[in-house]
């Protein structure tokens, strides 16, 4: 899925959904310039972002992106994931402006699968494996093309509303 | 322990031993001017980075640092800390310039056990659990003053010289 289809479907990203006073995340805030700005959706069973991670953002290996951004990115989309699905079962559609409960995450565990190319679209997937209580795990993959680069297996925790 | 503590061990960072080709990581490389030019040291049993967090790194809630930050800062500093022990166990002495062998991240597994404040000195720690053939296992803890922030485990493999 291209930056222009994900558009195309015109479904609200998860984190315009995070009131102004949260919404600085240098992984995810729409009001930090510096950061990373990821936009992660509801499709279908899945949460899905895509992110083209800059050259700055290099590993040790030239081309490639360094272990950090893969778990930062893996970061930010399974907490969205744990808030768009969490909205799902409480009947609340994600809409810009609209509050959602919010998660931070409690453990994140990262496979490092294959070197992360950096200038090239990356699509992130995460699927809800458990809600339960304030408790959400969730499972992850980060691909460019074909292959999978990492997976990641998150427990977030839901904060009081 | 404060930076002109560590300054004055006048112990070489393990980073600063990496060859230029591969000094641009954004985490610690020294040659990539935006990044966070992480330094750990081989100190005793431990290795040890200190390190301050600009306030861009904010995560949802003001003050405190993004998840992805605290992932990054214990992914870099645990495969600096296996080629630290690596190098010790081989009877190599750290020093800039010196060529080590290079670990990569198989699996890292980060525990957030309290927020991570900005703009205050972080101590990353790291102890050698387990060196086997080509893979290391690294314990980390990520402190401000006396709370632990999080803890960290870490799979790193060793590539071939």
């Amino acid at each position: 899925m291209t930056d222009s289809d994900m558009a195309a479907t015109a479904v609200p990203a998860i984190q315009d959904a995070y009131p102004d006073a949260f919404a600085h995340c240098y992984g995810c805030g729409r009001l930090n310039p510096q950061g990373h700005q990821l936009k992660s959706r509801l499709l279908g069973d899945e949460v899905i972002a895509e992110f083209t991670a800059p050259q700055q953002y290099t590993g040790g290996f030239p081309g490639k992106a360094y272990g950090g951004l893969v778990a930062s990115l893996l970061d930010c989309h399974g907490t969205a994931s744990a808030a768009g699905f969490a909205a799902r079962a409480d009947g609340i559609e994600v809409a810009a402006g609209r509050p959602l409960s919010r998660f931070v995450t409690a453990t994140l565990k990262v496979d490092f699968k294959s070197p992360t190319p950096l200038g090239t679209p990356l699509v992130i997937r995460g699927k809800l494996k458990s809600l339960e209580g304030r408790k959400a795990w969730i499972e992850m993959t980060l691909s460019a093309g074909e292959t999978v680069c990492a997976t990641g297996e998150m427990l977030a925790i839901r904060l009081p509303d």
